[in-house]
């Protein structure tokens, strides 16, 4: 028998185990020949006295090369060289397989480029946000989050732990049922309900099911970029419709199905982001007449429904819609958190079969977890009371940005306070470079944004958005003095002339 | 001025709020031209006595109607029909905007067909399930996992409730980082390392970065279903590549690469889906050299890793990969609970970069909630630990399942124990017509899959799949008891002779 030395040198403060060190050394090894098919190996007891470890973590590294087929074992004599090891040219994996120190940096497959998704990191500590779309955290009913998954665990900890319905858990489907029933004039039920992760994927898996590439969807502009992107992302082809005092302009959507076959509209009717107008009742029911007359989805956002101030809210298109052409996209986003990711779509069940079998393929199912705490938390009405109370914090919070802006930023923005919703849409004297002012604003401690985020081209307005919901009103007073001192030099001597 | 009756008879038990039917039947009026641009309203103490409501109810009917725009209030002087109300054709409107007693049952665009997405339903309560995939949710440490849901909403709540990284919170990337580093040769890093929604979504969204319509992916039939339907679905044409004893057929594949340019090849190397046998060192060693010679990205699925059994588990192609050409696929489903959806993808950063925008499309991020939870749980050592139990436990039970599968069924099925997994794969005699079998199973109260659901083309096979995982050791020798009593009779005569 051939006598065979292992060359490695153990290294036990590596990142890689030491069985899993002498498994590859040994494998190098017969890769490399030193060791041919039929080889008898050392005994486990000997080679762990040669390389002075534990012998289990020889026997480790032998199972290890045993199940990677390099070895095989006769019983009672011994462990051996795999005879059928295919090694036409040991030299031709020497690299492939050798032990490696960190990822590789590269791929080794051609990759698209890198989409631009508009999504903004973390500020620094102690900004003050007011890039809108998140609530005030800090009064989320947290202690009852916690105990509704305790309780949810408890009970139901096999149902929520194991696959299930991909439309979400049932009582969540029929919470939100009576929620949009009740206050939002749907008359859903839990079998036209369909829970998604926050808007987002209601959007991207609406996308998925309606859309063939090369499909014309009207779009808002100004407008809210994700959905842009979930609908692109799909194969869609967007056109940007302008809107107005009055919301989504219906004679440029008019025109546009003159010329195109429009397959879809995305709309956020009551506070259209990211201005906060509402959609006028003559355009509602225009949008809805012309929708049946051609066949057109009204894929309706209805992100922030119950953040309305001044009245009540206005009810959805979907409320009014005998004709089965909206898709009502729902989140409980702004009423609860964002974190939750919980969303839903209420539509005629042929939509939502679709959009169930499509949930599959994303991924699979919904947190059963969460939704049954926020079920829990429906059923209980945590959730609608905790929306009325932060209702009342925001419309203040709103007044008081309105008065800060008027205070501090008098000559330089103008806006009309909107009925609803968590941001203020301020027009900017066209000679403050708004891009800048936010740029410098940053430094100030404050984050908004410009015009440009909602532009569909992408291009410089003179608009700032500026969301109130997320701060105190003491917050927002200091927060406008950041931003009256961040302003660019040439407007500031106009504002304080 | 005008004398106005409402015409609306008030249904206190309907679905739809008072003030809402008030509402509508005031637009309807308005509507149908029986009240016009101009004209008064009654006040809402009068239309309140009038209608036998509380005079709030009137306030909130009207508060709609202003919202949507059907109304005007002239301070102190009055509530009157809007002026500004387009109304060309006033009966055009009537039935588009009449309040909805139902979801219309259809919808009024077109959609595409529905989609069989091979999900099965729930099983009558008592069925002993041996479908696989799911392990066995009794003994997973749910009292730990509601603690730690506890602490983390203590401690971390605005950070868990908000937007966060789109790849996951740092923390769970850093677990799984030195988990695959561990025990699994990858080397990762929080910055390797992306989480995701199950290995489902994995799949999906690595399908959505790669795949461009029309590009060829090879697949292993008999195969995973729920893997092909993501990267169909991204426009992928998919080709089946035969596996046998030894796995995949690297011949095949290098076969198929002279005639058509591979996008990607999807693999689950470790215990083959749904086969259970190892992919062997040679073909592994050939498919890493293939798949860097001709650019082809290797999507490995190591679903259930820790369950080997027979010496240690086979270190994924991933550990081995130099070139850059493996995405490794990993779950949680199997060593913890699927319904967690907790799965990540292990590559280098620029796929990663890539991952994280198209998981900004599809629902912004994870569950950050459950992601932090599952973090502590990992950073304990808990996952862990439960996998060791389970992995004992799981190992008992395939050879319970093997004794009684010879002891009830011994000329109808044969097999080879498999070294891991969750399944046994079992040939079956080709008199029994599986599917039949299968079918009368169900009625005996146990539940598997025919070969014919793990073949490409869809067509019967002579094989079933038995999942033994989620049943303990009585259960398994109780379903194979009534699998033996469900036996087809042409078949069960011969059994018994």
């Amino acid at each position: 028998m051939r006598t065979w030395d292992l060359a490695i040198t153990l290294d036990g403060r590596a990142d890689v185990p030491v069985f899993v060190q002498i498994a590859r050394a040994v494998a190098e090894d017969i890769r490399r020949g030193r060791l041919k098919p039929g080889d008898r190996l050392p005994g486990s007891r000997t080679l762990a006295e040669r390389l002075g470890v534990h012998r289990n973590t020889v026997l480790a590294a032998y199972d290890e090369l045993h199940a990677e087929g390099w070895l095989t074992t006769h019983r009672a004599s011994g462990t051996y060289v795999s005879d059928t090891l295919p090694d036409p040219s040991p030299r031709r994996f020497a690299t492939t397989v050798r032990s490696r120190e960190t990822m590789p940096a590269r791929v080794g497959f051609d990759l698209p480029p890198l989409v631009e998704t508009g999504a903004s990191g973390a500020y620094p500590r102690g900004t003050l946000v007011m890039t809108g779309g998140v609530p005030d955290l800090r009064t989320v009913p947290v202690a009852e989050l916690a105990r509704a998954y305790r309780r949810v665990l408890r009970r139901h900890a096999r149902e929520v732990l194991s696959y299930g319905d991909p439309r979400g858990i049932v009582r969540l489907r029929r919470a939100l049922a009576e929620m949009v029933s009740s206050v939002r004039g749907l008359c859903a039920t839990e079998e036209s309900v369909v829970v998604t992760r926050g808007s987002q994927m209601a959007l991207d898996a609406v996308a998925r099911v309606l859309i063939t590439p090369g499909d014309v969807v009207a779009v808002e502009s100004f407008g809210y970029r994700p959905a842009w992107n979930a609908l692109k992302h799909a194969g869609a082809e967007l056109v940007p419709i302008p809107v107005d005092a009055d919301g989504l302009r219906l004679d440029a959507l008019r025109q546009l199905c003159t010329q195109r076959r429009v397959r879809a509209v995305y709309v956020t009717p009551h506070h259209q982001y990211p201005t906060t107008v509402v959609l006028s009742a003559g355009r509602r029911m225009e949008l809805l007449t012309l929708a049946r007359e051609k066949r057109i989805a009204i894929i309706e956002d209805d992100y922030d429904h119950e953040f309305h101030y001044d009245g009540r809210p206005v009810l959805p298109l979907a409320s009014a819609d005998v004709a089965g052409v909206v898709i009502y996209v729902g989140t409980l986003s702004k009423i609860l958190a964002p974190g939750l990711r919980m969303g839903f779509v209420a539509a005629p069940t042929p939509l939502v079969e679709r959009l169930a079998a499509v949930r599959t393929f994303i991924d699979r199912q919904g947190d059963q977890a969460t939704e049954s705490a926020v079920a829990e938390l429906l059923e209980e009405g945590e959730v609608q009371r905790h929306a009325r109370r932060v209702r009342r914090a925001y419309q203040s919070r709103r007044d008081a940005l309105a008065t800060a802006l008027h205070r501090e930023l008098g000559g330089v923005v103008e806006f009309q306070l909107p009925p609803g919703g968590m941001a203020l849409w301020t027009r900017v004297n066209p000679d403050v470079d708004t891009d800048a002012w936010a740029e410098r604003a940053l430094g100030q401690g404050v984050a908004f944004f410009s015009g440009r985020r909602y532009a569909f081209d992408g291009r410089a307005r003179p608009y700032v958005r500026l969301g109130f919901a997320a701060l105190t009103e003491n917050e927002i007073a200091e927060a406008v003095r950041r931003m009256r001192a961040a302003l660019p030099t040439r407007a500031k001597s106009r504002s304080a002339a």
